[in-house]
């Protein structure tokens, strides 16, 4: 077991972006649109949290390399009345790819949606028999030029 | 925004199950049940990648409480020929549950998964048009003596 | 140089209040308050970085106790056209006080604020000639049942 | 709300130099010169706390980038009977400045100080009337070649 | 794999002691006990950093407990002219153990000090040929009133 | 004290490699071999431990620079009946070597099989007698094209 050796790699600049999905109670989800839900802002909280998670990446997965993020982003829209959508961007200059930051963010923040919102979704036994986390893929993947990038399937 | 009061509330024990599934590439699944991974084995690094994020929780999630947790444990299987599911517990004797420390665990496990065998599932494009990560749901809390369990369901 | 042992004291409720102001420019508090700050919401984003923040008081200050808590909250308002106030409270039932948990939620939600409208004040040469943090202070702090409180002064 | 990209921006070599002040009471820094104070050094403790924190500024101040730090340092000084001024200077190569660094410095070197001299500070009631951080400052920050100094003010 | 589970056992006090040694070369030691190291006071200095890494010992080791440190203490003394002995104790009330924190504590004071002299230890080919950390051991372990000492023993 | 100012440093390609060994009983060793060992298996999770543990050098030892390794590989083997040693080899192209970093995966990697494997070592007085971690050196630093290399000495 090892770290790939990325020692003789040039750095050239990446980008990468995935997304991901919360299903929630169409309940929450007009909560979150109103602006009610009392812990805070779900999403705002959300981006946040997934900004510094894609920072931690190289502490969480064992053998990810310690890269120098130069960008960071996590946009979050509402995809329909029971789903709530991620989209994390992560740019960097460096000897290898960024997708696993960008993964990192999509999902730290989508649980952090699921801690804020977490009392609209226990039910009486404080089970939370609906909310689910789906469909976390990279979309897009960029190494210096070479664009690539695949259609975004929904399940 | 604000941390929910949790001052007054007893120390009970806590715990919590949550599960989650990765989509792989039939290939890949093969590779790892035979012990073929380049950077080595995805589940043993899984699991520890798990634990240890479990015990992040509270610098992860912004308004998690900082919890003495007394057992995690993450099992890794595989599901059928392009599935593996995660599921990880966590225990506690605390103030509030623990179902975020176990959906973290089983989130960070299965993005190490990802990272594990990413050579093999990556198009000569370098994108990932069948990797996912889906359905990850808290499937058990139990609240000193409350117990609740839900049928786990696969999409 | 040791740690203060705090084996035998026992665990009681404890509660600390920290304030801190930093000078703006008028401009920068207009446009915070009008929500036109580029990066992002200054108020929302310090109240996360400071809540984050007060969890990893014992390793950011040497000789901190690692402490559960129960509570943290941060608030932030406008005091007059260039000074913000950050007011932090946190709680917990240990064995030793609070306080500066709650010094570290206020100084690092001052200095993401800071963070957040670098753009404003900095001038043609890129010095912040104005911008500043300013008192520092614990205003109240609770030991199970015994209250004390210190008028707030303003430098 | 997003990290700035930085991304198009060019590595040129960044300083930055910040301040900032605590009132003591005159006896406890009489002890801190005289080498008693009985948790520790406290100028020693916050040299090292404010080093250790410039490292983590991109893990506490939400939207900043994780830089490769060439130097920091934390010079201590007793200004008058009964302040201290600690002044922090951060150097890197990267693509943007290091002043939210400096002030991590200060700041968490100034809030150690007073961790190790709490004892001295507190008052009958536990409370502490006379203790504040005062002044946080960047008073100098250089981009390559262009440097600007700001004359130092005291409140 | 899975961390011990430790939710049934009792919250018991707990103490620990570690010790390990490095060997320097004599003119390390005496630039040492004359307080001319370069970098700063390496003893200071890696006592901070021992208590720091006793704080962080449950991210570090990947099945350890996250415990509430009540105490933790590092003393260094210079054995012989070629010797530093370094000797740290943790206590907690907790459900299991704290040898390892007190083992992580020592280490990284050990590492500590190697780091402060690295420049009189290297030789001109910037090697190592004489620095060693040696001999570290758990030499005393109490829980709760049952005390086990061992006869400290040097290799 | 301050860190080594690195800003004028050219970035050249560094490797360094550190070892170290564990005594361990003899019945020890053979549940490691015949992969018996209760909690998981220590030599995987050595690996990992250490791999993750060279990364956070830089919030670990205080002067120590953050840098972008580019490799860490260890490698654990059993010596004899009663001994396995660990050797952690890090690189990466900066102004400053990679020994530290060499170092603390070694010492974090022979903590962590000390861990998997207390409950055999400990004796009928809950104290290791037996167990000791020796021996952890710096057998090979390179810079940019100079190698040297120590023949390796067992105490």
């Amino acid at each position: 077991m090892a770290m790939v050796d990325i020692s003789s790699k040039p750095e050239v600049f990446r980008e990468a972006t995935a997304t991901g999905t919360i299903k929630l109670n169409t309940k929450t989800i007009r909560l979150i649109k109103d602006g009610k839900i009392a812990k805070g802002d779900p999403i705002y909280t959300a981006k946040i949290a997934g900004i510094l998670a894609a920072k931690k990446t190289s502490t969480l997965i064992p053998l990810c390399h310690p890269l120098p993020l130069t960008n960071v982003e996590v946009e979050i829209e509402v995809l329909d009345k029971s789903t709530m959508q991620i989209t994390s961007t992560v740019k960097t200059k460096a000897q290898t790819g960024v997708e696993m930051e960008a993964l990192v963010a999509t999902a730290i923040s989508l649980l952090t949606i699921w801690d804020m919102v977490k009392q609209y979704e226990k039910n009486v036994k404080g089970q939370y028999p609906f909310t689910a986390i789906e469909n976390i893929r990279v979309v897009k993947k960029i190494k210096e030029g070479v664009v690539g990038e695949r259609k975004r399937k929904k399940t």
